[in-house]
């Protein structure tokens, strides 16, 4: 896996701190991969300053003047409105399109960059929605837990989708031959759940892909590590994840205000704040940062909109990560093994016979 | 609110741990509620000895001796057939319908309490189906939730309902005159999230209700505390409950070994043992224990099966609460607003047009 000739795009004026981040974040990353090229789309006059101060970044950047920036607020349709082939977004993505890039990274608004990589890349053969995949932190190290928010109510079959497409990016992310992939539900019993998930634990079992499907698992098996790839609904994904960072938030709140309840506990941290640094080294979110868009014709990667110049490095690492192992073209090879299978699963869907073994093959 | 007069129904069977937890709890709970008597379902054999350990529950208990015990991995179905009128489950339940108990509680297998509850109570006056509704802790204090599990995949109409039903809860359980409730949603535009919630919000926004319904709330609000109640349908709760009981885990993991890892950290530990012990008893599962199946005639409260005495005599106060507050009673006056509220809102489904307000008033 080499990353050199590699150029990733960056919306430069996306996210919550602008260039500073954006800019500053890249030379984080230059310093671990300093053979890849930046692309920067953004106002010249706001980015040229920025990038002078970064010496390592400006040696291998170009900037891309665009005049327009999508705001945080901007509803999908509207940045599709103002942004379409003049915003930093999309002009970012659309290097992705051309090859200009072989990714491209926003931190800034997520259904706007959701709804122009959808119009600019469009799914790939076999894949009727994206899907956004992320790492999670667990007991085990990190899984890969997707959708996260790209697809509300997908049926059985773009369930299995998601899961074949987790399970590419698991094997390059974690390096892996063959990830476990776990549906989530609300109990490991065949009988329980939603039909839709049903549905896609049967045709999983029976599609006779060369995944390692566990079967379901549950909301507390993802921070125990039990799958290594976690496929949900991008509805109860996206809940699943921000349930998750509240606790973090509100745990570390109850832990500040016991640690600050007595003298003597301010003595104890005092003594521990090193165990305390790398507890929250460990649920730094930043390290988690850069959520990758998967199932489109081309790379396109979410930072945080509040990280810091740290955490958009981190998300910068992934875009090169899954642009120095030709995801997509992984994905395109792996979708290709559900030739056939939608009409076999529309069947199953509609009536209780199992997908025959020749739709399959 | 008086206790004196009330039984509680205990499932002496139910739970990982049997009698000694059911009677243990219920012998705790004496101490707080000493005027509340217990009706104890259970094998005599069992029961009898155990029971003779605890004098204080002993003088205000009956055992009733029931031949069968439903296994905490017996599917419903099977439950249902097995322990039809004969389990301490079963007729626990059975003695709230015929008044010789005001609520029945449970640390048994939650599928077949559910199962059983449903058949033997039924759903009440303009509830479609029941909810089960739990406290969750908050920086605030704590909020309501429901659906933890009893519902999958409600239709609009049946969130309003659970709307309702939660907000009487936490009338009840807070001592609060008019608690703020939300819809759980992946963001706080009205453009996202399914359907059911889409539609279930315009319901409640003009229905007129005399509730102070906030909107929709995301993941990370619940432990913020940002509304009172929150309210989403089964599957999702029962995902989003189970995903922030494993963050809690695995951070009470890693703090572990953090403070494990070097000699300075244990010392630190041994001063600040006060300010850790303050924050396990925060994150204590069991001071949440208990959790109230909503819209059935007839009062039954699911305890964890994993708990301790402890835990379950948290669920026991929980019990005594709703039932001393005549919970069912409230909740059918409640319910008794969306009279006519149905057609209006199963026309809103299938089509654009608003709920007219002759169907609302």
């Amino acid at each position: 896996m080499t990353t050199s000739g590699l150029t990733i795009a960056l919306d430069g004026m996306g996210g919550d701190h602008g260039p500073e981040t954006t800019i500053g974040g890249a030379e984080i990353a230059s310093i671990r991969h300093p053979a890849v090229r930046f692309l920067i789309f953004g106002d010249e006059a706001v980015m040229r300053p920025v990038l002078d101060k970064y010496p390592r970044v400006a040696a291998v950047s170009e900037i891309v003047h665009t005049p327009v920036a999508i705001a945080m607020d901007d509803k999908p349709s509207q940045a599709l409105r103002r942004g379409r082939k003049t915003s930093s977004m999309w002009l970012a993505i659309d290097a992705v399109k051309t090859g200009r890039a072989q990714a491209a990274l926003s931190a800034g608004n997520t259904g706007a960059l959701m709804a122009m990589a959808k119009v600019i890349l469009k799914t790939m053969p076999n894949v009727e929605r994206p899907a956004l995949a992320a790492l999670w932190p667990t007991a085990r190290g990190e899984s890969v837990v997707l959708d996260l928010g790209a697809t509300i109510g997908p049926d059985a079959i773009q369930l299995v989708q998601f899961a074949v497409m987790g399970e590419a990016f698991a094997r390059i992310i974690f390096g892996l031959e063959r990830p476990s992939v776990g549906l989530l539900n609300i109990g490991e019993e065949e009988v329980k759940g939603t039909e839709q998930v049903k549905e896609a634990a049967q045709m999983l079992r029976e599609a006779g892909l060369p995944m390692q499907f566990h079967g379901f698992v549950e909301g507390d098996d993802i921070s125990k590590g039990t799958v290594d790839v976690v496929v949900t609904d991008g509805y109860t994904g996206n809940i699943a994840l921000k349930t998750a960072e509240g606790t973090v938030r509100l745990i570390i709140e109850f832990l500040r205000e016991a640690l600050r309840s007595s003298l003597m506990s301010r003595i104890g941290y005092i003594f521990a704040q090193g165990a305390f640094k790398a507890l929250s080294k460990k649920l730094d979110p930043r390290a988690s940062n850069g959520a990758v868009f998967l199932g489109l014709n081309g790379l396109v990667v979410k930072s945080h909109g509040g990280t810091d110049a740290e955490g958009f490095a981190y998300a910068i690492d992934v875009a090169i990560d899954v642009a120095a192992a030709d995801l997509v073209q992984k994905i395109v090879a792996d979708m290709a093994l559900l030739d056939g299978f939608k009409p076999s699963a529309a069947q199953a869907s509609h009536s209780t016979t199992e997908p025959s073994e020749a739709a399959l093959s």
